[in-house]
């Protein structure tokens, strides 16, 4: 059908170019110092030769940033222990599977009875491909992973102010948004509008390019026909032998996009946070936290709520109470401490540090942030509506529907993610029960999927400000705060330095959490030894 | 880091907006009335009731399409036997797996000694989401499905003719290619070139789409900072805790780009046929052919050469030659056949059919193709580059070079795709050795991967012209031909319809094999019980 390659190329031109093509080990030279294989602040493991025989680092929290702090520290020779509130590794980095259960802040509880291999992760999901601390860590304890699919053409772009709120196909808002953005262009070359910004050879090149990208007709039009069906799919698809022929589809107009906002839905497939390929690891995301913590356990102790932090010029002091006994109280001591307590927490924690980190931590609220899992008695977005995986975007309060990316294909119950949303939204999710959450997420969800609700099975929903003793999803940085915080509550308090998402450049995201715990012990390990 | 979300929306607004979305079913009925949930001419099984006991159906060759009319039809009652020329099911739905050998027309023998879990599909290998008809069966027999990465926006593109013939990332050429087109048309928008084209408001809201979807500054600039980087990607990507900060990358000219016409490569995962999700069987293409015929194994025969096909009123008589025993030849009676040989073997038989069919069948000549298959000592491509699965694109005559897309992560030896190419180029590769065609793959694919040479292991190559029993690689219709001549191909001749990809309007995909084999057995079941 469509022309997936390039132009021919004559046997003659064919053996010149073999002939010419030597050097190979010169143009990797010159290709890394041109920075082609850059990108990631991640060089490998860290260097923390030499560390003092005895020497004790006490680590708070047992999520990503903990879990690898602790691995790379004992791996250099420390004496590690990690103190963990959870009875569970991974801390935000968390999936619920059949069987679980979850109370919330407020006392209400609620039990998972999703389906055998079905799974939610509340806090991170996906993994992109520049996130190359996490993936490391991934490879190196066998975690296996499987793509997470972000972008599907067919999933629905849903806007309640255009279209008379009927959900769209992805493919069409990306395919007709970009031809017309390519005829007006066009239009605009020929008519001489950038006869100044272009050389004739460059329009010449941009019309011609402008009709390939953007499935523009001899005409250098966007409309029904061919090329535009090429892209955003035919009415009746091309078949066999001699059923019905195709039938091309009719591009949406201009206006109506505009007035949906569907570039925002397009373009979030393009940024590089969501750029293919994205991973997810097989079974869940905690089986990255799972892996690391397999190789850190006996440092573990969970059900340990840390109450208080003090130190002095020679070590530090952490209460905890036991919630396996009754709380009572413990004191761990040690010769240094890596903190990777959320600062929702901490700010309201005794804690003995300088003014600077406090202030730091004070200025930094957390972003309320919620999900919601339904479970479906069957694959209906893949049998009804050829919707494997990816996402589909609404205006709506839930902000979007997530489609499974594993398990295609099969038959029996499956889980989505029916909500996913940031700010005044989930504050709202989070204020409901959870019952209540379900419902508005059904209504919601109805209007794009309208096999809700007589496929539903059940829900489970997890709002991060109800989250005990995380109380938020990350932290929300301003960029004033940034400039004046953020090197305070990074730099080493005497025998304290914090690390978390929170202590990155990189806030929500695992590989923000790998890279400021990787920094952190780094520097801690330099200060021990000097 | 980047907002993946909606503008928020107020707890009254929620509550209104739940209560107003009743009504559910009716939407559903309006949905489907607009053909939101068609496409694909396929509309599951086909109906075949009351076939005449002890009619028979002689199938000729076991590739996809005639395994599907053989399940359908003995379904449905037929008694039916297929021949096959090879000595396994799938025809050029084909994996080649360490231990196989395989020897090409002109006598030339490879042995494949790839490693435990690699493989290479020399024909299809990947399954648009909107092939519903050749997911069914996978579905229906339980094949295990997995995403295949098409785009990868950390993968190459390449152009000899451009950027001094240094290649280029994927999210690169993207991103400024998309950037530069916004940037121009806002300035076109801005100058007043689209007054007459468009309304003031939907000029305004152009202009704010293009600066969110063409990632411009507030300046509507396109060019160096934190909005282009947050889609080209970063020099130095942001990190953690007080590692060096992040260096926001430089867009490429747009000069460049068009003269590397880029656009070619960008262009290609947004069409119809390689939009996500796209789908590989794990384990390898032949395992749908596999799970289908493992349903009908018992009626295959295996190394049977059919040399004449002969019909009157009341059958067919097909010669067929044993390659088991020597060549023996045997004639197979039956009411009914379904031929499903390539035309390009088909034309050069005795075959007892009118002039119309006979004319079409000569009027349709084959494309050539050839598939690399390269296998090195470790993913490079994954450890030193970032690129999981994925397709980079270049002017070579390789046309492109495809990364695994399973076992990511993985050590050990592993299998890309080293040149996929069509027509001019694929003849020049077809004639040569299969040791030959290895050197130039690993010449060429030097240019992009400077790894190549020390990683090589070993290689695998099938020129689709030197299959036996096959002769290229797909029917390749001119439109004049298809208007002249695809009724008569498809038309039952007697008591014989051809069935296959040539027989339909997808050419080169399965899915038009399998629609043109449910296609053809519906009308030869329509005209049985006449």
């Amino acid at each position: 059908m469509s022309s997936d390659r390039s132009p021919p190329i004559s046997r003659r031109a064919l053996l010149s170019l073999i002939g010419r093509s030597a050097g190979g080990a010169a143009m990797y030279q010159a290709m890394t110092s041109l920075g082609l294989a850059a990108g990631s602040s991640f060089t490998g493991p860290p260097r923390l030769e030499g560390a003092k025989p005895g020497t004790s680092v006490l680590i708070l929290g047992a999520g990503i940033a903990g879990l690898v702090a602790a691995y790379e520290l004992r791996q250099a020779g420390y004496r590690v222990r990690i103190l963990e509130y959870n009875d569970r590794p991974g801390g935000r980095s968390w999936t619920i599977r059949g069987g679980d259960t979850y109370t919330e802040l407020g006392g209400q509880t609620q039990r998972c009875g999703f389906a055998p291999g079905q799974y939610f992760n509340p806090g991170p999901w996906r993994i992109p491909f520049h996130h190359r601390a996490v993936l490391s860590y991934a490879h190196r304890f066998g975690v296996a992973l499987e793509p997470f699919v972000q972008v599907n053409y067919n999933a629905f772009v849903h806007s309640s102010k255009a279209f008379d709120g009927r959900p769209q196909r992805y493919r069409h808002v990306q395919s007709d948004f970009q031809g017309h953005v390519a005829e007006l262009l066009g239009k605009a070359t020929s008519q001489g509008a950038l006869d100044g910004t272009l050389t004739l050879e460059d329009r010449q090149r941009l019309l011609e390019g402008l009709r390939g990208w953007g499935a523009l007709d001899a005409q250098y039009a966007y409309r029904s026909g061919a090329p535009s069906s090429e892209h955003r799919g035919y009415d009746v698809d091309p078949g066999g032998g001699l059923a019905r022929s195709a039938v091309p589809s009719t591009p949406v107009g201009l206006s109506e996009l505009l007035k949906g906002e569907v570039w925002r839905a397009i373009a979030t497939g393009q940024e590089y946070d969501y750029q293919s390929a994205l991973f997810q690891p097989v079974g869940g995301m905690d089986m990255i936290a799972k892996a690391v913590a397999q190789q850190v356990g006996s440092l573990i102790r969970y059900r340990a709520k840390v109450t208080r932090i003090a130190q002095d010029d020679r070590g530090v002091r952490v209460t905890w109470a036991d919630a396996m006994h009754d709380g009572a109280l413990h004191t761990e001591r040690a010769d240094w401490c890596v903190c990777t307590i959320p600062l929702s927490i901490l700010g309201q924690m005794e804690l003995q540090v300088g003014a600077p980190m406090r202030a730091a931590i004070d200025a930094v609220p957390y972003d309320a942030s919620i999900k919601i899992a339904l479970q479906f008695k069957r694959r209906f977005w893949e049998q009804d509506d050829a919707i494997y995986g990816g996402i589909s975007y609404t205006d709506l309060p839930i902000d979007r529907i997530a489609y499974p990316a594993h398990g295609y294909g099969t038959a029996g119950k499956a889980v989505l993610l029916g909500a996913y949303n940031f700010g005044p939204n989930a504050y709202e999710f989070t204020a409901m029960s959870p019952a209540q959450r379900i419902e508005a997420a059904l209504d919601f969800g109805s209007r794009i999927h309208p096999q809700y609700r007589s496929e539903f099975d059940q829900g489970f929903s997890v709002g991060w400000h109800r989250v005990p003793y995380t109380m938020g999803c990350f932290g929300l940085w301003s960029d004033a705060a940034r400039v004046e915080h953020y090197r305070n509550l990074c730099a080493i308090d005497g025998r304290l330095v914090l690390a978390g998402e929170h202590a990155s450049n990189l806030p929500a995201w695992q590989e923000g959490a790998v890279l400021s715990a990787l920094d952190a012990i780094e520097r801690l390990h330099r200060k021990a030894m000097a």
